[in-house]
């Protein structure tokens, strides 16, 4: 089933990774869209997620990119970690600002793949521009999806 | 007095950006050493700090990192933000590791500085690279320094 | 005259700027387009860039990606330099491909900005990613340019 | 008798890559120094390789950079190429500087590995720090090196 519906298999993959996922839950970060390669997520900025400068915490930002780009890399139902990332801090985020952000599969070919994070704010004014490798290892993020197909 | 002692000024920052970083002492980062331009931090992999995978999940690394970064930029009471960062995910950690974060100042010269963040695990084996790009903005970390040190 | 005509004005200053690029002119790299923010350039793959695994060198497809950057961040006409980039090889290239980058300017404000580059051979198959930070200086590539304007 | 010398191997492996190295000929880079792991360069910024602003081109500082890191990471006889790099450019090069580009290993496990590459000038100012990825594919710098061994 899954081969035919990757759509369908990104949103069932996002699900089970949310479930495990304390650290988005804590940030009450969201899941709006997962397709194959490409997630959609978003996180309003708490009073508890400014710096002392009274802006968004980069880490912060860096939690929600680094969290679109998982749920794009891992959307093929292959267990995918990252081997590096980095980001720019374009322009700061504010309290209550609601940020956006868009992971997009650049490349993938073997075990590796790129994928761009674009964090905007909710006037699509640019706030960080994240890049993340990633690498497959083995297993699956919902194991045993064959014999569930087959019982189905 | 801070103009001749570096380290000293450095402690008493870091001191002042610890009592107001909630991310820090909600990851029970510790600040082992601070000097100009540099910091050492110690963070212990908890089990809400593990992924799916169980292992360490790389955003927390990634804030270890960061957060060494920002105690060492400003080390020297000049406010000081992340214009950008990248990491390099070498190693996994595991639940209980006591991950040390050395952060070590590249160049600094005008407003900006490249910072280098080595994350060991407890048997010195390299767990991760950090690489961030600092930016010195308007501002002390401790406000209005001379008045008090008139006033003391 | 080139406030009203970005288009015009980024193609007089790629001209002026490949005249000057001794780098640019050995390497045969050919401006295909270029536009506020946006460069697109050619290169075909020589004997003379390949290294001793028999592929195009890493350095000759920066060269490239790198040239793509500049004259994309600078088409508004104001000295705009290089203060970081990265890259990211996908696939190897081959004699005789011909490679194209395509520089988009991701994010601009103030004197920084972002762009990305992507380099695909004749295929389109994805060859590099890079990504470029730059950073406006003093002065324009075409000096002068208002007095120019006056006196035509 | 390599694997009891790996300082010589790594000045052979040097030797016969610089000889196939046609742009680092062209470029006029003189290997200093070179081990296991690491790799010392010079490069004295001439003319031609300045830009269109009279300083030494970003793109000759970054080829100096990868250079050093290929011979730092190809030490050890095993081919070795960049899966990605970023640089950071500190402060300008002029023309006649003698730039020493300085290539560490900071990890290496498995197939990957990391390199630091510092610039400086004859000054000790640093110029520009690049990281490279380095990625171990099949074969050897220095083919059939157990038949030469055995039959000198």
């Amino acid at each position: 089933m899954y081969e035919h519906d990757g759509h369908q298999l990104a949103q069932k993959v996002a699900d089970v990774m949310y479930s495990r996922d304390a650290a988005a839950q804590a940030l009450n970060i969201e899941v709006q869209y997962v397709d194959e390669g490409n997630a959609t997520l978003l996180m309003r900025v708490r009073d508890d997620m400014l710096n002392g400068l009274g802006i968004c915490h980069g880490g912060m930002i860096f939690a929600l990119a680094d969290t679109a780009f998982a749920y794009a890399c891992n959307s093929y139902n292959f267990n995918t970690i990252a081997s590096g990332c980095s980001i720019d801090y374009v322009a700061p985020a504010h309290k209550d600002d609601t940020l956006v952000a868009m992971a997009e599969e650049r490349t993938r070919s073997g075990r590796t793949g790129v994928y761009d994070v674009t964090v905007m704010n909710q006037e699509k004014k640019v706030i960080a521009l994240f890049r993340g490798n990633s690498y497959r290892i083995k297993g699956e993020v919902i194991p045993n999806t064959e014999e569930e197909d087959a019982a189905s």
